[in-house]
This record gives C-alpha cells, sequence and structure tokens, in this order.
C-alpha cells in the first residue's frame, strides 16, 4: 500500500494535465484532477476552439460576397452575435463533457476545486479545505492573458478571456499587441463586422515569423479594410459619457471605440499555487522552471504545458504530457522534443509555418536558397477577391536540406501540418522537386518552384 | 543550315504541347505549335480549371446553409447559370491567353489550325494546305471524352465537354459512370441545385481507390441528396415531347432528366492523325506506343500527355514535357516517373490520395498496418452539417513506410500535394509520429494516430 492518498495528483484540467491524468489512470495508477473553472483549460474554453469557430463564423460574410463572381444573388445578411456565442458555448460545454468523460472512463477522480501546493507531495483542495498526499504531483495550471497593470485604465479594457463572451458585439474595436492572438481576433472582429483598429508598438505585426509573412498579413489586412498602427502603443484608456473607451496614443492621438482589447503576452498561473511551500522554483517571468523531463526542483513535482513557458501550444502540452507518462510510468524515459514544431496563425488569409525564417537560415547558414511564389487563389479569379497567397522555401544550399516553409493563404494551417512531416524527416529540395504536383492545387506550388528566386551567401542578397 | 524547316513542331496546344514547345523555343530552337482548337488544352479549356471553377460555384449554397449555425441570417439566394458560364469563360480566355503570350515570347510560331502527320518529318497544316518538315515532332494532341456509340441514343446525351457550356442549367441530370468525371460534376450540379443521380455498372463507385474513401464519398453524397445507382446502365436513351430524355436503364426503370451526361471514359485524339503515315504504332485503344522517353516507334517523333495513355493527368504531361526536353535538348536522358502520384478528386468532400490503397498493400506486403480516424470536421459542430472526413495510413509493418495516405474531406486535394511529398521521401510513421501536431486543423489527425485500427497479416485482418 503507498503511503500516499493518490499516486498522481495533477492540478488544473487543460490539455496537458487532461492527458498525463488520464494515461496515468488508464495505467491504473490512482489519479486525482483538479481544476478551479471548467475542463479543457485554455484551448478548449476561451483559446483555439472557440477562436476557430469564431473564425469561421467570420468568414461568411466574405462567402457572401464571393458568390457574386460565381453567379449568385444573395440576399441581404444579419449577424446575431449573441446566438454565435450560444452556438459556441453549447459545443465547448460538449467538449468539455468529453473532456470529463475521458478522465471518468480511465477511473481518475475529478474534482472541482481550486487546488495549490501546501509542500512536497502535498495539495491543499481550496473548495473542502481538505489537504491529499500524492506520490508525484503535475502543475498544469496554464497561464492568462496579462492584464498590464501599468496602463492606466487598463481595468476598462478587455483581454482575449472576456472577447468570447462580450454581451454585444461592437461596434468598433481597439485592439493592442502584433502576436498571433491580436491578430486573430482583429481579423474575427473585422469579419463580423466590427470597424478594427490594432495598434502594436513594434515596427511590424508578428515578430519572430518570416518577414514576407508579416508583410503580406500586414498588407491583406489592411486591403480589407483594417486598421494597423505599428510603432505605437496606448498610453492611458478612459470612458466617455457614452460609455466608450478613449485610448490615448503616442502617436495617433486619441482613438475612440466600443471597446479596447489587450493582447500583450501571457502569464502563468503561479501566483498563490504555493510553489515557495512546496520548494518550486520559478523564473522572473513566473514560469516555472523544469528540466528535460518536465521536473521541477523538488523531486515528485512536474510542470507541463504554458505555466513552464517552454512552447505555448496545445500540441506540445499533451506532448509533454505524453512524455511524462513515458518517463515516470513505462519506464522509458523520453524528453520532450520542440524542434521543427509547426504552427499556424488563423488569420485571414491564415499563415502556416515551420522550420526557421529566411533571417534565421541567413544568419545560421553560410549559403541558402529562397523559392518564393505570389500568386492569386484560384477562387480568386472569379470572386475578383484581392488576394495573393505566398509560399516560400528556405533551403541549406550545403546539404540542399528544406529548413524553413513559409506559408500565407487559405489553409495555410493544414499545409504547415503536412510540411512539418517533411521537414522533421529531413527532406530535400531534391525531394519536393521529384514530389508530381496534384493540379489544381494551391500547394503544387511548393513542390514547381523549380528555380530559387533569389540566393543569400554570408548574409548578402545575390542572384 | 538545318535541313528542316523546324527543330521542332509540336503537335497540340494543352500543357505537355505548350510546355515542351515553350522550353525548346526557349532554348533557342525553331520551335512550331499547331492547335486546331482553343490554346490550354483540357486542362485550361473543358478539364480541371473550368471544372475546379464550377465546384467553388456549386459550394456557395452550403456555405450559406451553415452560416446560420454561426449566427447569420442570409436572405434568399437565386443562382444564374449564365453569369458563371460567362465569368468561366472569361477566365479560361485569360489563361489561353497566357498560354500564348508565354509561347510567343519564347519565340515559339503559333499556329491556330489543325495539323497532322504526314510521313516522317513531315506535318501537314490544313488551315492552310501546306506541309512543313520538323528534325523532331512532338504529338500531345490529348483525348476527348467517349461518345460510347453502342449507346442508342447517345447523339441526345451530352460529355464533360459540353457539360460547361450546357446553353440552360438543367433541372435535373443523369450522369453515367463512377470515375472521377462522373463524381465531381455530380457534385456540381448537385450544388447548383439541380436533381442529380449518378448511374454506374460497377459496384462502387470510383474503381482503384480505396474502398474506405469509395464508400466514405458514396455515402456522403446520397446524404446531401444524389442518387446513386450502382450496378446498373443505361440501355437506351430517347427525347420525349417535351424534349427531356428518357433513360432506359437495366435495373431501375425508366429515369427521365433533362440531360444525361456520359462520362465513360476518355480516348485518345488519334483518328485521322497521319500516324499510318508516318509509322507511328499505336495500341488497341488508339494511344500512342511510347518507350520510356517517350518515344514512338518513328525516329524523331515524340508523344507526350494523355494521347499515350500513360497518367492522364496535366502534371504528368508536363512532366513527361520537361523530360523530353532534357533529353533531347539538354543532354540529360531522363525518364518521366509515374511512380507515387498524388491526386485529388474535387468531388464534395474532396478526395486527396497518394500511394497504394490498402487492398493493394495487404496483396503486396506481408503485414500492414492501418491507421484510420473518422471524425466530424470541426466547421460542421456549429453548421450542424452531417459530414464525415476520413483519415487513413497504410504502412508496410516490415520497414514502417508509409505506403498510401487517402483523405475524404475538406481540403484533401491540397493535404495529398504534401503528403506527397512525405511519401515519395520514403517517410516511415515514425516520422509522421515525431511531428508536432498543428492544431486546431484537420491534418493533425494524420500524425496523431499512434495506435494502428488494425494490421492486415498474409492477407487476414487481425488485431
Amino acid at each position: 500500500m503507498s503511503a500516499f492518498d493518490y499516486d498522481l495528483f495533477v492540478i488544473g484540467g487543460g490539455s496537458g494535465g487532461v492527458r498525463s491524468g488520464r494515461l496515468a489512470a488508464a495505467l491504473g495508477k490512482k489519479v486525482a484532477i483538479a481544476e478551479e473553472f471548467r475542463y479543457g483549460g485554455t484551448c478548449v474554453i476561451r483559446g483555439c476552439v472557440p477562436k476557430k469557430l469564431y473564425v469561421y463564423a467570420s468568414q461568411f460574410a466574405e462567402h457572401f460576397e464571393d458568390a457574386a463572381g460565381f453567379g449568385w444573388t444573395v440576399g441581404e445578411s444579419r449577424f446575431d452575435w449573441a446566438k454565435l456565442v450560444a452556438a459556441k458555448e453549447q459545443e465547448i460545454a460538449r467538449l468539455e463533457g468529453l473532456y470529463r468523460k475521458g478522465l471518468a472512463n480511465a477511473g481518475a477522480e475529478i474534482l472541482d476545486t481550486r487546488a495549490e501546493l501546501a509542500g512536497p507531495n502535498t495539495v491543499k483542495l481550496l473548495a473542502s479545505g481538505k489537504t491529499v498526499t500524492a506520490e508525484r504531483i503535475v502543475i498544469a495550471v496554464g497561464g492568462h492573458p496579462s492584464p498590464h497593470d501599468a496602463l492606466p485604465g487598463h481595468e476598462l479594457c478587455i483581454t482575449s478571456n472576456e472577447a468570447f463572451d462580450l454581451p454585444a458585439l461592437p461596434e468598433s474595436i481597439l485592439i493592442a499587441g502584433g502576436g498571433y492572438i491580436a491578430v486573430e481576433f482583429a481579423n474575427i472582429f473585422h469579419g463580423l463586422g466590427v470597424k478594427t483598429t490594432l495598434i502594436y508598438r513594434g515596427k511590424e505585426i508578428l515578430s519572430r515569423f518570416d518577414q514576407d509573412m508579416r508583410r503580406g498579413l500586414h498588407a491583406a489586412m489592411e486591403e480589407k479594410g483594417i486598421r494597423i498602427l505599428c510603432e505605437d502603443i496606448i498610453q492611458s484608456v478612459s470612458a466617455d459619457a457614452d460609455g466608450r473607451r478613449v485610448a490615448t496614443t503616442m502617436k495617433h492621438g486619441e482613438i475612440v471605440a466600443d471597446q479596447v482589447m489587450l493582447a500583450l503576452g501571457r502569464m502563468p498561473n503561479t501566483n498563490g499555487l504555493g510553489l515557495e511551500a512546496a520548494g518550486v522554483r520559478t523564473n522572473e517571468l513566473g514560469a516555472i522552471i523544469v528540466d528535460a523531463f518536465s521536473r521541477t526542483s523538488t523531486p515528485g513535482i512536474y510542470a507541463l504545458g504554458d505555466v513552464t513557458d517552454r512552447v505555448q501550444l496545445t500540441p506540445v502540452a499533451i506532448h509533454e504530457a505524453m512524455c511524462f507518462i513515458e518517463t515516470e510510468y513505462k519506464n522509458n524515459p523520453t524528453s520532450p522534443d520542440h524542434d521543427l514544431i509547426a504552427t499556424a496563425v488563423f488569420s485571414q488569409p491564415e499563415i502556416g509555418t515551420v522550420g526557421i525564417t529566411e533571417e534565421e537560415a541567413a544568419r545560421k547558414f553560410q549559403e541558402i536558397e529562397v523559392y518564393r511564389a505570389e500568386f492569386r487563389p484560384m477562387k480568386a479569379t472569379l470572386s475578383g477577391r484581392k488576394e495573393k497567397t505566398i509560399m516560400k522555401l528556405v533551403v541549406n544550399a550545403a546539404d540542399r536540406k528544406v529548413v524553413g516553409a513559409h506559408i500565407l493563404g487559405h489553409d495555410a494551417g493544414e499545409m504547415a501540418q503536412l510540411l512539418g512531416i517533411s521537414l522533421r524527416a529531413g527532406c530535400t529540395k531534391d525531394d519536393f522537386d521529384r514530389t508530381m504536383a496534384v493540379h489544381p492545387t494551391a500547394a503544387e506550388e511548393l513542390v514547381t518552384m523549380y528555380q530559387p528566386s533569389y540566393r543569400v551567401r554570408n548574409g548578402e542578397r545575390v542572384g
């Protein structure tokens, strides 16, 4: 008989927590999992899932417009925000149920309470005040949008947490930030008919992405009618007599909007978690420090997902959870692999990317080849929509390996997923060239760019 | 000075002909190309391109319906067939112009005439009656839909050639055939509001495709309201007093429809081409016999694309043309490679496929692993549309290579293109497993199916 109440106690019912709890329980371990809000975590409740549903919702206006070029006449359309929110709510409640069911079926004990560490191997359940012990503890409590306390009037602003459930669709919104969350929401709100402005302190949106993607998306968003103000910040926010928000910016004067949304980074949910009591160390951002096997500084305590500030993505948290299970319960030490992670930005157009940018590659390798295509998607020929697809492959000339693939356009996320396999397997440009095109697709461009658009040698663009 | 009028004479202005003519001219060769109809060939004029445009057109009705689940109310819509035909015509005229321009810029002489062989190295131009000589002749005249002469009343029927330009959208259509052309048109017409019936003599549509794709698409089409009659044929077609078509079937009695479309295979355009005069041999189907370098039985005469009945796909014809150029004009003997060609069926849902089917793999390998996922696409959760995506990987257990990938669902064609790279490069299932998911996408299923759904050992399904 174990000296502990549980073999594994998981704090946090998001992607990483649920996966580790479910798998451990399925292996016959005595598992409890505690979640203070809703099972499913950021991804299901206020991240990836509702985001993508809202992206779909926001694309219909373009479908209606595009139809005309194909012979359709469409009657007037109206959008009802409350209906979308309710439909979204129903779907995430269904998914939440599936998460709970998966845990229950595996035999995990599901607790609806905030849980905090009370010491090594010890967890306090706030709902009951009870303290329980566990041989291993997984902390997978995720993160939350930065409230940006330093901004005067920040309490008048919303974050992505509130954006999904606003009581009414604003007529106008000002979104601060240049990361993927800011950019995705700007496109969603614009697509739903909201007058949208994006303000970002950097030179160009989406830092760390390939320059062609950054500039291409910027141009596409402005073409749609989204106002983008780079190299500017909000200095304060106040409310006017009508309850609207008035943001004072550094360079663009006052901007009045129904809502101001702050998408200025995310912070780990480590406040008040009892980490000190348990001796779990955090970094300067409050993220839990872990080693290559997701072990914290305290033996028996592990941390997964966004709370560790490694790579904040659902599949990464799940991968870390599966590696934890392999290592701790299957005698197969497995370290999460954070190399060559393909990602998507569900902007409109989408970005799909895997590997390194042209700029990084130019620094890393003596000579690179860049293959770049920019074209009008076929559907746009008849819809008349002004849009460009950009596709780009970055190749290390020395060994011909494709080290970066970047796509701006429809289905870029789906494409990035599959390009991820090729890059992960170390495929060369010759492997791409050898592949027969599938016609007519957009992706066929990726296998028919036979000649480099240019090369970069010792950091200098040539030929 | 050459003893011939031209270094290269190309008969046929389709994908293979234009590519070979343009590339040879760009190399400084004296090139003429003759086309009796319109430059662009089947692909541009009455194949891939208008087909895909019509597919887009036919999807709007579903977009309008889907919108409701996302909070939209859409006014009544009307479809105007004549507008679509005109828009399509404008676009293919533009593409035709680009083909001509590419040829002209490269320095090729563009002839608008039917051309026939008059002997080795000799071509007769029917418009002028002139005879010219060429050191090399490329025959790239393509094919045409079988008129199915054996069917009484076949002259009352249309083929894909006429389908794009019907004077009016029929209220109902009966399509004979079970290949990709029949299936694609059935979905197009249904999507545009036409009461559509498909009749096919085989047990299941899309022979040679993976069974899961065949059954899955069949079920999806019936779910939409397309009537599919397998193991039946049309025995005769007549016209009734109202000008409608009456098809007598073997098993389903009389079917009355505004149009009957025959999609019962394609035939090479070799009739009256002077092949005998030039000593060019054909097979029993009338297709030109070529060797591994696209050489016909007559020295100096080559054949590319559909007229050779190798693989009837645009990218294959282009590939054959590029291999011809490498071999004949760049001193780099290159044989077209017809292995592992990814393809798409632009049905609704789409099919994307590369490699071999489960059935073939089971015959070919001692043991295979089949990974299979069937799920509701995310958009359908809110739209309420009843649809399933099916994804399937077939793996040779001995070396873990993925030998087949089959997808039924949105963007399957784009996915097949990129899976084509991985399969061509010989990626293993482990390469797939090592790839991080991109969430939320459909393609992430392809990298998260960790356990085989079942195995087939010595032809027997196990586990």
